[in-house]
């Protein structure tokens, strides 16, 4: 186990490698002389520019693009705050396997390699609302287990997640860590009617009441609120820092699961970028939170990191430009004159 | 030619064959049991249900996609409205020939097929501050070009354009026949400084103070202030619609140039999507006022259906679900219990 104790995963929070600056200095420059009036990709320019620092390469290249789903079940599904019963979460990871999910789909349209890491299914979280979710060994266990799913040698990343009840535990989070209250993060996740509603806006209230104490320390609040699911793409982000990955963030719960860890490194998602705004309607003022406008705003909400494989498309786009399109000088092209 | 008098392209603008919407309705009904909740692909979704419609399949293929770019010359580049001289429309058409340009690292990223349709380069249209941009031989001649371009075998098709000084055109088009007035249309395009801007401006005003009495008539107007690359772009969108071919929408000025279309028979676009917002200010404004909510907003604003061929790849990840995702009885999966 990678994090043996919560000093180890704080100590690795600490003194983040930067980026590539002249990488990216580079890749800009190259924007600038491409067959096109300058900007007129907009963030297409800026993705091909981010790659470049992460990946250390004035052309980074999309060989290697991974897609992670971690699943993990909850104990405060039993409060009746899922549109879908406990058991969809196994059988959704047997779909996977199976090749029948939308990720399955989208991540070959993609050229992503998925990989799913079902984590303890038979042995859900602790209903936060009478207790912390994990105990400290179980929340390391996750938080190892994500960092250790995450190759060095991705040229791209991605995680999602599979867990039913877990846009409960993402608003909870999110509550602990934002303020404003249960009725600013909670929205009906796969699809929740007015009574399920209600009974998400209570849970998440009285994890609050139960749990809100511990809020100057991210990651008590995590282990707290949080599921293993949220902990591993935790992990799994932090990884992806630390070897230098450039990676895209998936919806609401992937979006909530690195929030503690941007509190306690400011720089901890540098190497990140929002794949898209989900239908959930706490993701537009959590990503707003992080600092990371989204690329995509198509109304999606299924997690499993299909709103990262579709943003995956937009890199490909913008790194088919960036390598491959002629300057102004080899194609006798005139520059601007104005 | 297919349209040898105006009448004749007005006949073809009326009596427009409707979708299947067998299909539609089909494609509708299998959205729902796919393993996913209920509308959380969110656009997707209704671009699955958009295909079969017009495709007449209730599962729509994309064997066949193509991306059409005509590129014409303007008159009124000569008032200094550009940021580029007017020889880089044909420099350009040879970059796109040598495949260096956007469109085509794009267009392969996005599995289409590329043609490009230059437009009589060596005969610019006439300043439209002077005279009429096009007579109505060399209007109808663009709109023929446009018109046969398109194949009725095409799954998909997008068109896109090439001409320095069409964003001025396009302004023109826009503010003749939505109102507002040159400051409400008129952008930086490829990127003019607050000089060039104004001298865009004056030449949209000139333009509508000449012109601005053939409202009434649409074709008259797309004929006086467009360009012989909108006016093959507006033959295209028609013939697409007149065979059932199912089209995406680029930036502003394919946008401005299927206006016309839009003002002669209200349901003119119905097989259109729009592919995303432009960074060029008046398109928003334009895509409202035809009714069409972008699928992208990433600040492109590059023409040669750089856009379109983007939105591409989120059709493309449509269909992938929509085809091969399990259904809910297939994959063993519970429903929705709430």
């Amino acid at each position: 186990m990678i994090f043996p104790t919560l000093d180890d995963l704080r100590a690795a929070c600490r003194d983040l490698p930067a980026g590539d600056e002249a990488a990216a200095a580079a890749a800009l420059a190259r924007q600038a002389v491409l067959t096109k009036p300058p900007g007129s990709l907009g963030r297409l320019e800026d993705l091909a520019v981010w790659l470049a620092r992460w990946q250390g390469r004035a052309i980074p290249k999309l060989d290697r693009i991974s897609i992670v789903v971690f699943a993990g079940n909850h104990g405060v599904a039993a409060r009746g705050v899922s549109a879908f019963p406990i058991d969809v979460t196994a059988q959704m990871v047997a779909n996977y396997a199976a090749g029948g999910a939308g990720i399955n789909r989208l991540a070959e349209t993609a050229g992503a390699a998925l990989s799913v890491v079902p984590l303890e299914l038979d042995r859900p979280t602790a209903d936060f609302t009478k207790a912390p979710a994990m105990d400290e060994a179980d929340f390391l266990a996750a938080v190892s287990a994500g960092y250790e799913a995450v190759s060095p040698e991705n040229d791209l990343l991605a995680v999602g997640e599979m867990g039913i009840g877990n846009t409960t535990a993402a608003a909870a989070l999110c509550a602990a860590l934002l303020g404003g209250g249960a009725g600013r993060w909670v929205g009906r996740g796969t699809g929740v009617d007015d009574h399920g509603l209600a009974r998400k806006r209570d849970a998440v209230e009285a994890g609050l009441a139960r749990h809100g104490a511990k809020v100057a320390d991210p990651l008590a609040i995590a282990a707290a609120l949080g599921g293993r699911e949220l902990a591993a793409m935790m992990g799994a982000t932090l990884a992806a820092r630390r070897h230098g990955v450039p990676m895209l963030l998936d919806g609401y719960v992937a979006s909530a699961a690195v929030l503690p860890l941007s509190r306690l490194s400011t720089d901890a998602l540098a190497h990140c970028r929002a794949a898209h705004c989900s239908a959930e309607p706490g993701h537009k003022a959590l990503l707003s939170a992080l600092g990371l406008p989204p690329l995509l705003d198509v109304g999606m909400r299924l997690g499993e990191a299909t709103g990262a494989a579709v943003a995956m498309l937009l890199v490909r786009a913008a790194v088919s430009c960036h390598a491959g399109m002629a300057t102004f000088a080899e194609a006798g092209v005139a520059e601007k004159t104005s």
